[in-house]
């Protein structure tokens, strides 16, 4: 598409890299940033660069942060000795949403994966090695997804943390509340099946 | 929702503030940026501030442009005795996709409406009276939606050319190509009818 200003051009084509973004998109996002006022534009664009040359990563967790320690591992109110494996960053805000985990985070930074060539070596495994290796982590939950690579990930790990003493738990996998049992996939129902609970634990599980 | 870093929270923001983006794909968007080199963040900030502060308006119609006249003005290839009327850039690149037209355009900059208190006044009318005035154009093309609002704006602005002797054509409406008759609705139906051409005329502007 043509479209007679060469700012305009440039513009689209910045927005249509954006994944799930067409070009038809990107061109309907620019049209309205251009009938907004400059300083709320120049406001978007300082945002988006602020964003990405200033963000850090905490020494931590690995969690998006502002300082060198993120804020969940700077505040002394959650319980340091729960530590819950996530893949990314964004795993951690759908955590943080449900408001109910108390613990600290870890990020991985991806799964084991050697079709994308992504080995145990790429991940941020020997960090975790290093802060259970301080001693007070007692429990580490799993919270990777129940896909091959999560599953090879959460064996890979387990296997090094096998001698450190530490509790290992997965986060619970069955059917979704709300689920309808006839649409439910044969692998997640037959495993359900597998690892039912006493109806007394559900009930304390989430009276908790 | 939380983001652990008020940079990250402050670009989901500004993403959630274009149409059609909640703050879910916010989130995507800003995480897939996060994961891009810092440059090309930059570029995508730069493209974006810089779009919006420089961008400019042709003097004569009013289209987006780099320079005080826009390239279908300035193109002495086109006809320029010709107008195309159009509500908005958008219609101007629409148009200029479809290949065909080679005369050039008006951008009115809306459409009469009273009830979003959008007089005449507010459009770039008298502007297009004072090209006319300069008797260079010979006809004047109403490609303005056919809505109440587009409608009453197109007999606005023919009752003020009434006696300057410009030719004033709307753009064909009826079944659009590859439409069903059947789900076509009345309006358009009757008055495709009622605007029926000899075939022959047809297949002369069709090969046009």
């Amino acid at each position: 598409m043509k479209y007679s200003s060469k700012l305009i051009t440039d513009a689209v084509a910045e927005f249509a890299k954006l994944p799930g973004i067409g070009e038809k998109t990107a061109l309907r996002l620019v049209l309205h940033l251009l009938k907004q006022d400059t300083e709320k534009v120049n406001g978007f664009g300082e945002a988006v660069t602020r964003m990405r040359s200033e963000v850090k990563f905490c020494n931590t967790c690995h969690n998006v942060s502002d300082n060198e320690t993120c804020e969940i591992c700077a505040n002394i109110h959650r319980d340091h000795s729960t530590v819950c494996l996530v893949e990314s960053i964004r795993d951690v805000i759908a955590i943080e949403n449900t408001q109910v985990y108390r613990g600290v985070y870890h990020v991985l930074g991806g799964v084991i994966s050697p079709i994308d060539g992504i080995g145990p070596e790429k991940l941020s495994i020997d960090s975790l090695l290093q802060r259970v290796a301080h001693g007070e982590i007692k429990e580490i939950i799993m919270a990777l997804s129940p896909t091959i690579e999560g599953d090879t990930t959460i064996f890979y790990i387990s296997k090094k943390l096998k001698d450190t003493g530490v509790n290992i738990t997965t986060i619970a996998r069955g059917i979704s509340f709300g689920g309808e049992l006839e649409y439910t996939d044969e692998m997640t129902l037959a495993r359900s099946i597998a690892t039912r609970l006493p109806y007394e634990n559900v009930l304390v599980k989430a009276s908790n």
